[in-house]
């Protein structure tokens, strides 16, 4: 399992998918959403480009544990975009033990047959949210992001587009 | 003395502790908090937990640096958690000259028979926030964490648990 | 070309212009600002202060890659501070295709006579801005962050005032 994570538009996904190419030519990318509104359709349709068509798409908003062990023989390597966007999805869907989440995450990703490439977001490095829920959506995507990270063989930190190794 | 600065739950805490573990077994943890509301404490106590009973505990809002000097000897290493706390309890007590309290702290830090090890927050890497005093506070944070990690000897910056060092 | 990135008030500026120093003696400063407010302007003060009398200060807030091309053969290193404010300038001035800029600017930078230093802010590790304006923003900094590191020569992250290269 590897993590690649930064800031918002630092080159996270495009990174992942270069790394899954070097994997194989079975590749799958795994995003967690269901595409409601109409920006992030235009978000997704520019991803979607930069992937050509040699990924395999999947779109599951919170059984992605579920989808690596049961689609993972059929991929070299599987990218999921993103974790914060999970994290989300699951907080919606009032499911609030993100911890377990996690934990399960990252065991189905490590006993996956093909390669996971996990994507996240940075997103307690700014000043601290006025908003009640934000703070609360903050603390839960670091925690998640320590778990991930403590499991994964290589942890990545982006820049403006270049890759910084931290762990692996 | 150490600086270690990163993005809110990082793992900043965790590895301030690591760190003092190595240097002994007389180890203080000051928290730079009077604990005034619910979160708080929730919070505090969550990083209570994580210290286990090794560590003695101080809660100084403001004489941080005098506590260092007066207690220093006593321990082997002592965590600062953390600077931006700290700035924000100046600010409160009216105490508007950061840049000669930083300098104070730093000189007593390094003075201090104790390792003194700095958890700090970047707060400086979102959007300009509409707020003034949001911005005049992230103003002072990033000039008080350089004024720090200029005379730290080991600067470490935390990413998803994993620190990388950026000086030392 | 070499882009020197951070948060704010990580002292990005002040590593530029020591890069600048150690290319010669004729420098260039190029704030990206018509000085507008008065938090502007002792910003700005601030910063000059820093540079003493060895840089000679340009303002320009839009065609910053022209005035590259047009007065380069003058100096030993140019430092524009920085792209952050720039695109916003450019979004002001109803000028929206910022990839088109982004390229124009970094042709300009490498074409040269100068070394050209960039500074430029990450805005993209808080948590998503409620105001579309800002995600708009937020995602125009970070694709012409990757534009021009993609053809930079040296890329920094500060940290705390402390330089680490990704890139060069």
């Amino acid at each position: 399992m590897i993590l690649v994570g930064g800031g918002s538009r630092s080159g996270k996904t495009g990174f992942a998918l270069a790394a899954a190419r070097k994997r194989g030519t079975r590749l799958a990318y795994v995003a967690a959403a269901e595409l409601l509104d109409d920006e992030m359709k235009q978000r997704a349709g520019a991803h979607r480009m930069e992937r050509g068509t040699e990924f395999t798409t999947f779109e599951e908003p919170l059984e992605i544990g579920a989808l690596l062990s049961r689609r993972g023989a059929e991929f070299d390597a599987m990218v999921v975009d993103c974790v914060t966007l999970w994290i989300s999805n699951l907080l919606h869907a009032g499911r609030e033990d993100l911890k377990a989440e996690g934990s399960a995450l990252a065991g189905a990703a490590q006993a996956c047959a093909a390669e996971v490439i996990l994507v996240t977001n940075e997103v307690g490095c700014g000043i601290v949210p006025e908003n009640e829920l934000a703070r609360r959506f903050r603390d839960e995507a670091g925690w998640m992001n320590q778990t991930l990270a403590a499991r994964a063989a290589e942890v990545y930190w982006m820049v403006f587009g270049c890759a910084l190794k931290v762990k692996g």
